[in-house]
């Protein structure tokens, strides 16, 4: 499948290389056409990887993964003609964090409100899918690496279809179908980025990342 | 030890009737000295159950349990004398839940600032233990009827011979050491009370509230 990954940071190349390991080819979007980090990861990654700008990457992609930071994700989705956008699934790993008040950061959409609920509304004719927003980017794309996998990634979003096609590649990265928890709508994206502030505080007990909740049922 | 659980619902009645059980003295405290549901708990409880008001409650106990609703907990503490509350451990159970806007609630506070803390600023020479509020009070008292208790419990605070006596508390209703994750000051009540918003998503998606998230570290 040819999928659009948005976002150049550590999130966004981790994603992005693990989708040509699992056969995809992937354009990696950021604001210029010519960004040295995209640029690099092009260099790195070989066959299957390329570079364009976010506009690029979308009208390539099948598939959209917005690996953005805070809410430039939407300014980025928008910067492509709608027509590219519509019909599309989008699976959203971001997290509408705000740094700009110091450590840890706060939530700038929050409560009532979320950014899976903002980039359906802002995209109405594409499909979100928040998951794996809720983990380190290295427990994303191997989630095996802690307790063989037995932990727990979320899914919310208001299409049947669109899940169908980021389970599967959640499946592709080694979820196990156990693991993967369905919220239900794109509002119980509040839940799961609500949970941010607590994985902080988790981080900072524990001084690693490599954790992940897991939902312990009866 | 003598011990006021404050509210009378059904996570008031839970925990104060589990500490009966495990040997302490219980007042239950309410707004009025003739509540009738503290009435009929004390009569269903036998030995070492009595009610009060929320001040009756506060003065008999060494230790206070915190099972308001929203962010009433503070109204009822300043009803007794500040010299009955300096220098207590209050253990807070509760969540700043908002039913007003319905279904399911947001937090009346959030994001910058917690109901712990705000407890703590309220109470300044009281010793605020947030802890248990991620979870269905069953779960609460008898961590073992969930994965032989292989799950975790949280807890912040700013005083650690607080966090201690919590402790004690936690392993009186069953929790093992392991379980127990000391998350750092009060401060870090903001990760667990935004913990409600997936929690109540988690309840809707499965149906069941005796569930609870264990962290998987490597």
């Amino acid at each position: 499948m040819h999928i659009a990954v948005l976002g150049t940071g550590m999130v966004g190349e981790t994603i992005a290389s693990r989708l040509l390991e699992v056969g995809h080819t992937v354009v990696m979007g950021s604001r210029s056409a010519t960004n040295e980090k995209a640029a690099a990861w092009v260099d790195k990654a070989g066959a299957g990887a390329s570079q364009g700008t976010f506009a690029d990457a979308i009208a390539a992609g099948e598939l959209i993964m917005l690996a953005t930071k805070g809410e430039t994700g939407i300014e980025a989705i928008a910067s492509a003609p709608a027509q590219a956008v519509a019909g599309k699934t989008i699976i959203d790993i971001s997290n509408p964090l705000d740094f700009s008040k110091g450590m840890p950061p706060t939530l700038s959409t929050v409560n009532d409100d979320s950014f899976g609920e903002k980039l359906q509304r802002a995209f109405p004719d594409a499909h979100v899918v928040k998951t794996l927003n809720t983990m380190w980017c290295g427990l994303m794309v191997n989630p095996a690496m802690l307790a063989d996998g037995d932990h727990t990634v979320f899914m919310s979003g208001n299409d049947a279809g669109a899940k169908t096609q980021a389970k599967r590649i959640l499946t592709q990265f080694g979820w196990q179908d156990s693991a993967v928890l369905d919220l239900g709508d794109i509002t119980t994206a509040r839940g799961t980025e609500m949970l941010l502030p607590l994985w902080l505080r988790i981080y900072g007990a524990l001084g690693i990342g490599a954790f992940n909740f897991k939902v312990v049922k009866p």
